[in-house]
């Protein structure tokens, strides 16, 4: 087929795959096609906007390196990332929501002890976080591993310092016995996602801000168990119904006191749904 | 708004809108959050295939550089290219289809005088070029511009070829009186496009080869007209069926005889729209 018109050349493009391809890929590059083509044709796209869309692309692609990824950051910030997220952990009654890993995660982080610091040397208020991991019918799950990371009081995560190779303001822990795990840190403040990059210039242009509202991360794994990667948020941040990734729901935050208030001890309890 | 569903979270990501978004950018990145989680959810990507998707952009963006475009490349491949000249270059009765303009063309090219040589030093099969520019009523147009660029005999465009600095197959040429301009070269060959990358990955995955039917390309510039960016291809060409990036119409292919048949002259006439 050729003489492709504004309307048959969608079907053409689908019509070009071989036998040979993997059906799921089929399933997916046809739904993918499907709505790419019916986006240009909705909106009437230019061939200088369609430029601008590929040295957009370009750009993003410029910035990623080995501590910085822009296309999740695109992802995160469309919805996208906590939509695949929805997907795969619809969750249940009782079972620890999740959201999105996000880009600060780092692999063979420091291990701390229960009752130990997640923070050395950082100053800042301090709060103390105890948690307890139990499977779905309330039993507790004893050596449980837990990661855990968050900004510093200033917004900062230990890779956005220095040179970005020291590991703080995260840790590895272990459940005890009756399920329970806790540390001391500071409270973790509310940050911009890295804007200084294409997806923080189409942010600003599309009116909205950057901010995520401050957050603890929890990556929850322990056998027989589905595990659960979510951070608790701070009760009463300004940038809770505007999360800049959509990460915010409401079992999800808790109260870590203020920066002037007293010394504040944090509880939550993650319930993880049994492996199929 | 907070607690996003599978569903609200579309609506969510919609309402996040600045009163001061500019309108064109408002109404293209609605289109586009739309479809791209309408995409997601009718196709219930996992996170590991989200993460390969993410992997695949980003590979795209380490391809890139100065004389390759692998997000074009891509959009190429999918149709999208041809889909969005389409809209843009409805056409009309009697003027010369458009296509894409594809990778190689290349600024400043060699000034090539009617009668010229497009292939200086470059063995294989001659033709003669015979062609003339007319406007929409058949005037003739004297003094247009007309970049021309092609593949050589073996199928590489001249910045594959050596440190891909010179230029060669690619020339600058100006209408006469008549409209006619002229000039020699070789016959172009079918060549794959750049594919030791991830979009040509894709299309091995897709079952689908790279190959583009010969052709030689035409960019024609006049004052008070719309200009035209074509390519005219080889009859016979075994790959005029399957173009891996649809840019083939039955109007754009001409006859440049065979690699073994007589010397051709290869006649063309590009009709050019008034300018609005």
């Amino acid at each position: 087929m050729r003489n492709f018109t504004e309307q048959s050349i969608t079907e053409a493009a689908l019509e070009r795959f071989g036998t040979d391809c993997d059906p799921r890929l089929r399933e997916v590059m046809t739904s993918f096609i499907r709505h790419l083509h019916d986006f240009v044709r909705e909106t009437r796209i230019t061939p200088d906007e369609w430029l601008k869309g590929i040295q957009f692309l370009t750009e993003c692609g410029e910035f990623c390196d080995d501590k910085r990824q822009e296309f999740i950051l695109l992802s995160d910030t469309l919805g996208v990332s906590m939509l695949v997220d929805a997907i795969e952990n619809p969750g249940g009654p009782g079972i620890t929501e999740s959201t999105v890993l996000g880009p600060f995660f780092r692999e063979n982080p420091p291990i701390v002890a229960n009752g130990g610091d997640l923070a050395p040397g950082i100053a800042g208020k301090r709060v103390d976080i105890d948690c307890r991991v139990s499977s779905e019918d309330g039993a507790p799950i004893a050596g449980a591993q837990i990661d855990c990371w968050q900004s510093s009081p200033d917004g900062f995560y230990d890779s956005q310092m220095g040179d970005g190779e020291a590991h703080n303001l995260r840790g590895r822990l272990k459940s005890e016995k009756d399920g329970r795990f806790w540390f001391n840190t500071t409270l973790p403040a509310s940050y911009p996602i890295p804007d200084d990059g294409p997806v923080g210039n189409l942010m600003r242009a599309m009116g909205r801000h950057c901010m995520r509202p401050g957050h603890l991360h929890f990556w929850v794994q322990a056998p027989g168990h589905r595990q659960v990667i979510t951070p608790l948020f701070v009760r009463g941040d300004k940038y809770l119904e505007s999360d800049v990734v959509f990460g915010v729901k409401d079992t999800l935050i808790v109260d870590f006191g203020t920066q002037q208030g007293p010394r504040q001890r944090v509880r939550y309890d993650f319930r993880l749904k049994k492996a199929a």
